[in-house]
């Protein structure tokens, strides 16, 4: 619990300057490849350039040793700013600790050290919903084919995630260079929003896959500590959102105070006075204080668990998981009233396409898509009325 | 009332396959278009060939005789499809209207005969709330000077109403050819929503405007039947907000219909049979019925009172207030429920950029930041709690 | 539809001397009797000698001649100040309706002529859901044993619609005297609200049920006009809970107005001019005019629809059905939220337990759990969504 | 922060085993006592004998020594089974800290140590909305005159905080003995909720009151340690309100895993499993947990600003006035909701008077009333667009 009394700490942190330096470049142009869609080719270097890829990565194995709290709060404070670029960053993190979750240290360490050493970025191929990637044994290994959908961050990869199902419908995950033969990244995603989160398709025609590259050991969802990935996830897609919900809010109180006019009928003389436009404010940032609360105890949570290694059980496992839950359902209600109605409170002048403040809800909507909120609730319910935790799959 | 049990009539009205007609013209393009932004010159052209612009000309001055009722629900229907079009369709009428409600016949019966023979389409440019326009007296008449913000549909259009406060701040309000010397339409509208209304600005420089052109007697808001003239605006534009809804909702079944599945925890088989998607088809539905049936109330309210002509009273033209502004808030808030949250019952897919589905949104949020609705709210409490009609006013 | 422009009109119905008679009277104990609960016998004695019993009846069978939306606005304003009575007094109607609805005139007339000569006043025994009621075959006729509970009105009524179920689990309704041997009404009925309705059990000990008393021809749920029933039903609950809201509002509106006082830090000086007092008097006045938009729409269409008579088909029930499954939901919604949160435009001494305003909220809540609104709303989706009419059954 | 992973801890508290003794008392009775109303004489005695009105007192002055947190967390363990005591319990720790933040430990200590020693009971008569309550200077003290209503916990206490005005119109608060010559406890309190608080009148007829009673150093609201006396009035009414949501969620819960019964048209076969009563579930306890979350971190930082004493600055007030103004919103909605809607996961049959459910809604309704939620929320909007702590005053 940080003192509340005090103001926001952690200016002291390590790698705050570099997160600074980030954060400026990346709100600079946000609004431009906002427009653009693509691959932010100049984004994705800076962050290599950065050193932050290593920062969830232990100090002893070469990392900045973030705590995932302490990851979060980065990626929620790039989301501010950019969700396309923050989606990315905290995908990348998501991977490397996937690795962690789901096989043993002598085989990920490795990939660590070169990410390291080669500054990879790393790219999301797997989608347990696109069950069109088959994998099929050849040799000492497998060859993967098929086409997979939501591949976010495979853009400008150099390594990525990729799983397919077996002749046995098992779900193999492999670590695989994107530049191996056979894997075509098609560039094809062009959405209302998280435009440049490359969430497109990726083809795999033979691509040949090692034994030694596949998680195997305890392999995915396996134990209740590999059963922590979804729940990292989770927190990912909600710092996310609540950072697209506060940079919503940011914007909107700077353009009320900067260019806001009391409306026609108010009693005030100033906009930042109207008795509507102030209790409009205080509910959409309650909503946001809220879910900052409930995502910060999660986050605690999670890297409680993450500390117990293999020795976390299913009870524990099941206490993060409602955390979570809570968290992500919270943070994706307030982002999305904020991003909806921050309009409210500014006027119709801040409509204007050269802003493009419709972009906070433009990313939040297409993100909160990710899986369906009702379904999330609904185990909240199972916890609430049944005690019953969350049934461990990729998406709970 | 119209006959409940029986099927949705008129049909045989006679300028239906007129509206059909451009319907789907306007459908078959309003993605591209809402793209491109800029003025729907070809549309524009259209409207003028349709013959609708005469629609809520009485027969017996050539036109076709559309009570409000009739006009209203033509400019829901344009909206369903191209809410920018319907703008523009909506305001020429209502520009129409307001010369009837601010003149005498023989001044406002030459320019609805012109606008029959000439095809004429009327364009906005009087902007209660922009002050810096100004007219001073100058011979027989008067010059306007000044820039005016949001004309809608001042681009293209062969005639304009424009409005300048005189030395004694006294609002002046003329009809004048947008050809008139001095009048520069800017085309500078480029904003997220409602992208092809041209709602940019005019500059007026040293205009002169005859007295002729004046509309002195009995002048705006000046009598209960001239204070009509707020209450049609507020009808276009929650007409134009329910059928931004009804469109919303309409490409949603569609889409769910067609390509929705369902989730992976969802005990249906079809999207269209899980419980938390047809309780969301369910709430949308209800919020737009609601909406649709306070609407259709107080349109035949206001047409009632339109027939009154000068005999209207304070107290009837109250009631009406108070039945339009019931049905705007309620258009308001259902639409912009169903625009924003259309997409959790479509899922991600729908989110490409090739459907571009968020314009309703982005329609809807630009549009309904006309006034703003705590104070049309507020309205509604003071009719509630201490019994007073609205206080006319350009909004009101 | 009502001309707008008048006021509210109806004061030469035929009937309203006796309605404004009843409802004051009704007014003057309300409180008193919602503390006592029990069997309101004073009230029902004077709606027996009211006349009013006979209200929905044909003029040419000795009725009043009252169409169903005027039977149903009594039954609202009934409820406006006592929704118990409201309740006894349109089950009532329900009750003779059902007869004409499920058996043949031959049948059915002699009941009405006794109900207007020996001023019957109706009883529910009738619970779908409640199978414990058993019918078997004996001589000529039936015998009905067990116990029925929630029997709206049975305490102190002249005849009872009773339901069993015979060997074959097929729905038998019966039209018998309350006093037949073997009948007890137990008087146990003690809940949060509705506390006079008398919702108790009723007790069938081997009560003889002769084969004329049963409506069989054409049966319950038999036809599309049959199907009906539960649409009255729903109407009848629908109107109650409206009138619950309406005269919720009229009680905060009259506290506000005179013993409001506005809070420390409001910019008003009187408690009816503070801004958000106003903004939610708006909101609350507003979600009770558009349930009462749907709840007029809908009962106009059923009055058509019971014109039809067996002619009727399904699509137009099905589209009756969809109205008043819309108005049902709205007057839920639209009340609850009056109800719960009228006390905040009041303030604290609103409270005190002299004036029982908590019963609002009491009695909406317990009436309006009849049939949960979740699947209400379900229905309207798979309208919306499927284009599937509800299916008819007593609670659809 | 404690432990996420750990069950809920704190069984070693050494007044756990009393506060368990008390909960399941106030349990056992909670339905009679709401039903019968005045003062719980017993249960009062109750908490006198178990040594808890001591719970807030420092060790070192002879009590327990339980940290804000704790005696909050014991304040709204009581609300969940009975909200009045719990409010005689808070406001007695109130009235305790009132003295220690408005007086010198030389004044306010002998005061603690006779609250030891003769186990006195505090009740309240100090209401900064009441102005009828006069001080007149006589001789070397005063004497106050007049009426204060709203004096919860005056039944049976054994000392007041009293308060009046002089002369100046300024606040003077005194501590003196309930039973002083002139002091008069009406016992008028009869309202729908918190009916066992006994917020009455108090008649002050010509009491004297020494300069040695009066709180004059440094005076109510006189520095920012001064000003934590509203936060903490109300961090308790938060409390109240969150744990009485909490005891509605615990006897939902209860009701429909023992009693409930899915509905005629759900997919599942008991009620615990309906997709709509599991999704309700979820949506109230997310609420409560959003809330619980948001008063937790207010509570510590009350407890951080109560440690740093005089040398806590306005800034640092400042932020504790932030968090406890938005966990009183949180838990206010939160608890409403729940208390409102949870019959909607029960059914009817929960209405049953013998369970007075119904006595969540009404003890919230009343007691949430305490100060409007508008201004609340006004404050945070103060906050969150322009960056103004509250005022300073008895409400924030």
């Amino acid at each position: 619990m940080k003192h509340f009394l005090a103001e926001a700490g952690g200016d002291t942190l390590p790698w705050n300057e570099q997160v600074q330096h980030v954060t400026q470049a990346l709100r600079a142009t946000a609004v431009e490849r906002d427009e653009r869609g693509g691959t932010p080719k100049v984004e994705r270097d800076r962050l290599r350039d950065s050193g932050l890829l290593m920062l969830s990565v232990p100090l002893e194995l070469g990392g900045l040793g973030a705590s995932w709290c302490q990851t979060l709060d980065v990626v929620r404070g790039f989301a501010r700013v950019d969700s396309s670029v923050a989606h990315l960053f905290g995908f990348h993190h998501l991977l490397l600790a996937t690795t962690q979750l789901f096989a043993q240290p002598a085989q990920w360490q490795p990939w660590i050290e070169q990410t390291r050493a080669q500054r990879w970025f790393w790219g999301n191929a797997l989608n347990p919903l696109d069950k069109s990637t088959r994998a099929r044994a050849s040799g000492d290994g497998f060859v993967f084919s098929g086409r997979k959908s939501f591949c976010s961050g495979a853009s400008d990869s150099d390594v990525l995630l990729a799983s397919a199902l077996d002749a046995q419908d098992r779900l193999l995950i492999a670590v695989v260079p994107t530049q191996r033969a056979g894997i075509t990244v098609l560039g094809d995603w062009d959405n209302m929003g998280q435009r440049q989160t490359g969430s497109g398709s990726v083809l795999f025609d033979d691509v040949r896959v090692k034994v030694s590259e596949l998680l195997l050991d305890p392999g995915p969802l396996s134990t209740p500590f590999a059963c922590l990935r979804p729940l990292l996830a989770q927190l990912i897609l909600a710092n996310i959102y609540l950072g697209l919900g506060e940079g919503a809010l940011a914007e909107a109180k700077a353009f009320t105070l900067q260019q806001g006019r009391p409306w026609l009928f108010s009693p005030a003389s100033a906009a930042n006075e109207d008795p509507y436009v102030l209790t409009n404010y205080g509910d959409f940032w309650l909503a946001l204080e809220g879910a900052r609360s409930l995502l910060d105890s999660a986050a605690t949570a999670f890297d409680q668990a993450w500390l117990r290694g293999a020795s976390l059980d299913e009870r524990e496992r099941g206490r993060v998981a409602i955390a979570v839950a809570a968290a992500k359902v919270a943070s994706t209600r307030a982002s999305l009233e904020v991003a909806h109605r921050m309009f409210e409170v500014t006027g119709a002048r801040a409509t204007t396409a050269a802003l493009r403040l419709d972009r906070y809800w433009r990313n939040l909507r297409v993100h909160t898509l990710h899986d369906p909120l009702d379904y999330k609730v609904r185990e909240l319910g199972e916890w609430a009325l049944n005690d019953r935790w969350p049934k461990p799959s990729f998406y709970s």
